[in-house]
């Protein structure tokens, strides 16, 4: 099951050293504007850069072989390919690594699956969710709604909150977009960097939170059980590898909050509703209440180190040692950030058309 | 959208000021042995007592009025009821209860929702999830696969964690299990609720962390991408009101946990693989690794509180001030342990069916 | 699987000799006026009468517990409940009876399935997709949407076709909505109740051919492929007991008409496009053209016979003879007519639900 | 919506005059030998043969860039492509044909959609859908299934019908499976050739009926009501272009058959339980009894006719007429035979993997 979504459907495809990865989105609407350029953008927001990243540089130069005629989607599905370049399979055989998925997809794929750089669970098939959610988050832009991810903290490195103010949120927004390592702070930043690089020196690696602001929304989106707008973010945030934890507004950190201090008043703004405090980051019950979204996604360090580690062997189930070779990143923070974007750009534009219908996202001109 | 799940779906329906609520499930297995006082035991488990709960007793008396045939399910729809009773609707009127769904679901629902008690967004719901879930449970204990949920932090009131040790954790999930209040240490349950009646007395409320351990789950359970079992479970912990938070593993606090120390080394064990910490939570690349798969959820304090807020008014959408009458939790936390066990159940549930076909839970005897 | 639906979701329940029969409807708008007389009025046509039913009459006494709040739809889920009276059990063992899904359920359920009066497979099952079907024609009607289900064809004795006028067909369907035996000329009616009685009296039974027109949906309603609308149309209506075959506009009687015939000229008319005649059922390529949608369905003999019966032995594997006691309908397809009428509603609720959101069929006064 | 499935989840992608088209398969079994030459031999039977069709020989080379490994499937999304040849888009401009989706999909796509040779609503698609559906059919095939068609009526010439005996009824369709076109008798073979050739020579189109069975399926296979085997197999046979009509068993022809004769009376043979005769096509109740499925689809005539026709023009909203240029099919019935098998195989799939688990139609070896 690889299929997300009710009325926008996206299903991924493709192994890490196959020919091509891609994506097939069942349920856009017609008339969207595909802007190349910015799809081109957010790929390469994704795309390993410099030291601090893993020597395989793809150029992900995709291509859309459906659901579109002169610029425009048709509203028929639309397929995306990435042929995947600079593929170096002799470099992998099946091993066990430690916190990736050889074992487990083993188990569940009793070895017939292409265990080759982590097949199918590579975080290269991330591109294709990428090039895929930056068209949902373009449509979303033609509506107004806005969406940004920063690094908040990265092994214990911390940059500023997102600005509480919906205003002043959005250009907070619109200048992280602009920034290809997503901090607000430069001293923060050359700090993070720093401690990748350590890490890059050490074979080792390092996690952090990514914080996220959506803005634009409009209130009453979401459904009030199984299908929140918490329960649908969750679903695909979750998605994303070494994605471990996600929360919404206050989260684990209103453990101490009392009631008192966590509600989020209600008054009249602008002829409007809005909450004094945002607490709940947007959500109430589930729905939106008109105030922005407000999450954040623990992020593990990329289990890729250089270290000899401890693991069994997959033919003779015994004990033994690996040290993993090839390219890897000592950190995928950087580069999740915009993941995260264009993967909670899918689930909010799938609830949208389910609420709007199909034509909601349709630019008549 | 109130329907969970792909190979067993589950609707919950009902308003808190309904005749009934209730829960309607599709896609279980034929044959399951359903054991009523199982659920009821849960089901008293969700249900408020003393004075840290609301006034508001329901006996809950479920019927299940479909789907069963001698005690065992038929394989067909199954639908339970729980009737309203002691409801006094005297208590309600439409006011924007702030971080109560009042609002969101005036937006959505455009007027036409049940707003009394919360309607269709009541706490009250979570006893039909609890029921449902209470199947799938003990069809998931038949296979040997054991889930328990216990207070770990509230209100920075702090328990133990669960044992690490499988076999031991398994004798932590029987034991609270069997706990009224889930806490490991009698201490800090008489702190925990000491603070609970303090938030009552002043008309406050209080929230914090719940902690969830699964056993017995096979390796290579779970789906890739979207149908993660953390993407699932997610999905329908993200339902359950007041959760504003979902970790697996290490989560939040694994931010500061270098790859190195992470990354869960495997090792032969008794003839199968395990890994030697359980930093993943039992899930790697989304699917299960054999390991305990562990969880913990935010939850935040009761949004009913007694003191004067601000709020906007429904009619005249001018700013107003509102103070709640009637009966509420000053913590819903020792309740929705419960809920979670539940709900996870089903989700796990969903999975296993998916894999395993619809006979893989039916009892042969 | 026993739910039906994208964006309006439905499942049925109850078993013929259980406590209560029903369906859980996910997806309604809000605001929708519940007009208890008119699911009375059609569940009335679908229960037996007189001579030419079974014995079993059931006043079908349903009652809406959830999702209804001041005689409208709030827009979540809304179960209807209806008790099965008048039940003797003592009428029935276990058998496989010719033509009945005892044995098919059997080999499904492992046995473990509620057999007595067909369980989860019996035509009483109807009432529920009845009651749930008349809620979303009611809202089709409020949009000008009209659909009516005629007896074309009983055993061969044959009713006129439906007028191809789209304003006269709109009073057609308005007539035959009026009919309890529904069939235009008063001389066939005769003829067909005499046949069935005839079938009656001989412990036989007869079969015939439905044909049903649907006026007032826009074009531009359905999907090209598999949820097209002859796809999601015949989907629920093989659901439909003893319905075995599923036609558009010329169906099976297309085979001798050239490709010159058999297109429909587009023409103007009164600013619009319509088709100079209507050969395709006013679908193409899956999608609405704005014409009336024509369909038909061929109803088999119901299976319930008097006469004695070659069988196997449930608990020998031996073969057997078995005689069927107890109450039954010499013909169901006069009853059937408006099980179609209402099976039909719900695929086209979901359809244009999908197509234009959630809120289309929000009655906003 | 143009994704097919449960468990097994089918997207067609492309359009007729695009680089590609194709399909995504989400939820294949791993372990699955894919036979390139079982494809590639399942395509050249859609395949556009001599006088009787198109000009149009598109070589149908496809490719499968995701979901395999060493020959074999992975369990991960399989995306199929199929580059589209031997393009003349100056052929075409946007008129509204008679009997094709121009005029629904401008309608449904407000013009954005791509209508050049029909666009996504082309019968090209089928190549897709015959190319995924050739994977499921293989897999079926080593399950001791078998599925086969052939054309029973082609404009009022009719073949004999397949032999009720279910070890004859296999070798029919191992004859039928190795006719380029598929009938049983030679004479009837030319008669409808001919036929063919006829209509083309008028620049008219010509219609009939197909018919199906299939062998090998184990009994207790389908759902009770909206996922019956009709249900499903209809859901994917309507989506065919120019099919009509769906029946099983008797299906239209048993109107005049009464209960006594309808019925099917059950045997014991061999150790199981069959029907003496099979007047249901294999299915009780919506579900498999373990007898040969039979069904039969209406294949209207080829909406692409050379005579001038009467039509609206796009533009002006006025009346005009038109004359189809370009290459068309006199007939399309023999080439479709083969879609229905493949569709139908993916249905199959589908049912049987939600009825056994993921890993059903793995093949160890």
């Amino acid at each position: 099951m690889d299929t997300f979504g009710t009325n926008l459907r996206v299903t991924l495809f493709g192994e890490s050293h196959g020919p091509y990865i891609g994506a097939t989105l069942d349920g856009l609407a017609p008339g969207l504007h595909i802007d190349e350029d910015y799809i081109r953008r957010k790929l390469s927001l994704r795309r390993p850069v410099g030291k601090i990243s893993t020597g395989r540089v793809e150029e992900d130069r995709f291509s859309i072989i459906s659901g579109i005629y002169q610029g425009k989607t048709t509203g028929t599905p639309l397929t995306i390919l990435i042929p995947n370049e600079n593929v170096k399979s002799a470099d992998y055989e099946r091993i066990f690594r430690p916190g990736h998925a050889d074992y487990t997809g083993y188990c569940k794929y009793h070895g017939f699956e292409d265990y080759r750089g982590g097949g199918h669970f590579s975080g290269r098939i991330t591109a294709a969710l990428v090039a895929a959610g930056a068209i949902a988050e373009f449509a979303l832009e033609q509506k107004g709604i806005r969406i940004g991810t920063h690094i908040l903290d990265l092994c214990g490195i911390k940059d500023r909150h997102f600005t509480e103010d919906p205003a002043e949120l959005t250009k907070d927004i619109q200048y992280i977009n602009e920034q290809e390592f997503a901090v607000f702070s430069p001293d923060v930043q050359n700090e993070m960097i720093a401690r990748i690089e350590e890490a890059a020196k050490e074979g080792d690696s390092v996690g952090g939170i990514l914080e996220s602001a959506v803005t634009g929304l409009p209130a009453g989106v979401g459904e009030p059980w199984f299908d929140s707008v918490e329960s649908k973010l969750s679903q695909i945030l979750f998605a994303i590898p070494a994605v471990k934890g996600v929360q919404f507004g206050l989260g684990f950190d209103g453990v101490n909050v009392s009631g008192k201090d966590y509600n989020d008043a209600f008054a009249k703004h602008d002829g409007t509703v809005i909450t004094k405090t945002n607490h709940n980051g947007g959500i109430n019950g589930g729905i939106t209440n008109g105030m922005p979204i407000l999450f954040s996604c623990a992020v593990k360090p990329t289990p890729s180190i250089f270290t000899e580690q401890e693991s069994v062997d997959p033919f003779t189930g015994e004990n033994t040692t690996i040290r993993i070779k090839g390219r890897h990143d000592p950190a995928i923070i950087h580069r999740a950030r915009i993941v995260v974007d264009c993967a909670a750009s899918l689930a909010l534009y799938d609830l949208l058309s389910y609420r709007f219908g199909t034509d909601y996202f349709m630019n008549e001109s």
